[in-house]
């Protein structure tokens, strides 16, 4: 396995693959890997001739106050992980090289950017956006593979793709999920002991919801109502930041839920901002 | 020449002839060609193996009130000037392929699109930026020309080109006059008789300009007072939309102009916004 920092290495690297007839794909990460990320790896090591996994902590997705400066990094770690899965090049940008001095350009998919958890993170999807545009024109990869537990993250960058007519197929896997049901996050890590053993609940809860309108219950204002005063009584300790249930398109509510709607949540527990989702299929 | 409209196979023509090892480039145009167009396309026909030369009148760059509905067209007299000029491919998108319903995904160049001409066209560049990034994405060229009559559009489009990554090169060329000095723009044809007659000495101003400059006077305020004087007194029918010497890499204004400085005015004249710039060296 390669490690590429540099911007314009990885650029013609890829290039020079791609023009000789290599398939290349790309696994953006923010590092610290769990099985979540090893998942996505390996989805793509089968695709593939060259596997691309970049590592980056993007500054410009974390909002004032949010939680930049801490997000767990483990280097050594992903390095093996990454060896272990057989990726080609890990891409280890330093953060001037992406945003050198009087960096100034931003992609946005306005709409979409300002729904769930654009409502109280408004410059988050900005900032995904914009440095997937950079890592794709850096890579050029065939096929990129992003995680459902990022649901909203995932509709936005297919967008941003098919709207700005980018030459790359934009792949969503499964949630990956620990034993108890908690969605995978490097977020976990900032779960105490106690947290921890609550945490499954918010995935329990969506269980609930999907349940309900297995059954028949399909009016999204009950559904909704259901799922928060679920949270409420089992995870006293969270704080909600939203629980809604849209059409998985395009994150419109709808007023009868219909087969394929996405049952969505944010919850801070402790110093974690937890998200997760379910089909309601 | 090949005519192309559809975006696919554009995209798909344009991906096999780079993986073929062609060089290609590509002129991002608006049609009603002149010479100014046909020089860039003279210039890139020299450098590349395949020419592109698309022709889109660009709805995103025009405010309420603009000249869409009425900027000028000749598609046939284009076609048979592309052909002339050795164009291989002339992409010609309907307005829906690259609009449809739906469309919400925008470039933003910061900081140098709401200086000069944005302050009075505030979402004018983000228009360019957005379509100039749907043509690098479906064309993928090694370089991409354009003329340096919009020198804000060229310094904005290589920010975003760096900024972003892309994997294309920005190729500024000079802006191409009439005899009588006039800049060459598909907007002279809104000109009656009487305005082209006077129409020239928007160049003559900034010839004068330049020459203050190099006589010695080095105060941007009197320069620009000089300038703006010469137009109120040999343009009485222009209305001033700016005028302005400013650092020709960063639009900022200099208190001391240097060499290397760019003259730039914007005027109404008639139905016609006509704009000309000037490198003071």
């Amino acid at each position: 396995m390669e490690i590429i920092s540099s911007c314009s290495q990885i650029q013609q690297t890829c290039m020079q693959a791609r023009q000789s007839g290599r398939t290349l794909a790309l696994v953006p990460t923010m590092g610290y890997f769990h099985d979540g990320h090893l998942s996505l790896m390996r989805w793509a090591r089968e695709y593939c001739d060259m596997l691309v996994v970049s590592l980056f902590v993007n500054p410009a997705q974390f909002g004032p106050g949010e939680d930049y400066q801490r997000y767990p990094q483990d280097l050594d770690n992903d390095v093996h992980a990454a060896m272990e899965e057989g990726v080609d090049i890990l891409f280890t940008p330093a953060r001037s090289s992406l945003y050198p001095d009087g960096f100034s350009t931003w992609v946005e998919v306005q709409g979409l950017s300002g729904k769930l958890c654009g409502l109280t993170r408004p410059e988050h999807f900005r900032g995904v956006t914009t440095v997937v545009c950079k890592l794709f024109n850096l890579t050029c990869p065939h096929k990129a593979v992003f995680g459902q537990k990022d649901w909203q993250q995932l509709i936005i960058i297919k967008k941003m793709t098919r709207d700005l007519n980018m030459p790359v197929e934009i792949v969503g896997r499964p949630t990956v999920r620990e034993d108890d049901g908690l969605a995978m996050s490097s977020r976990n890590a900032y779960l105490d002991q106690e947290l921890r053993k609550v945490a499954p609940r918010v995935y329990q809860g969506l269980l609930m919801v999907r349940g309900r309108f297995e059954s028949g219950q399909d009016d999204r204002l009950e559904l909704e109502l259901e799922l928060r005063s679920y949270y409420q009584r089992n995870l006293p300790q969270a704080e909600i930041d939203y629980v809604q249930i849209v059409d998985s398109n395009n994150l419109e509510p709808q007023d009868r839920v219909k087969p394929g709607a996405l049952a969505a949540v944010a919850l801070k527990l402790g110093q974690a901002r937890l998200i997760d989702n379910i089909l309601l299929d």
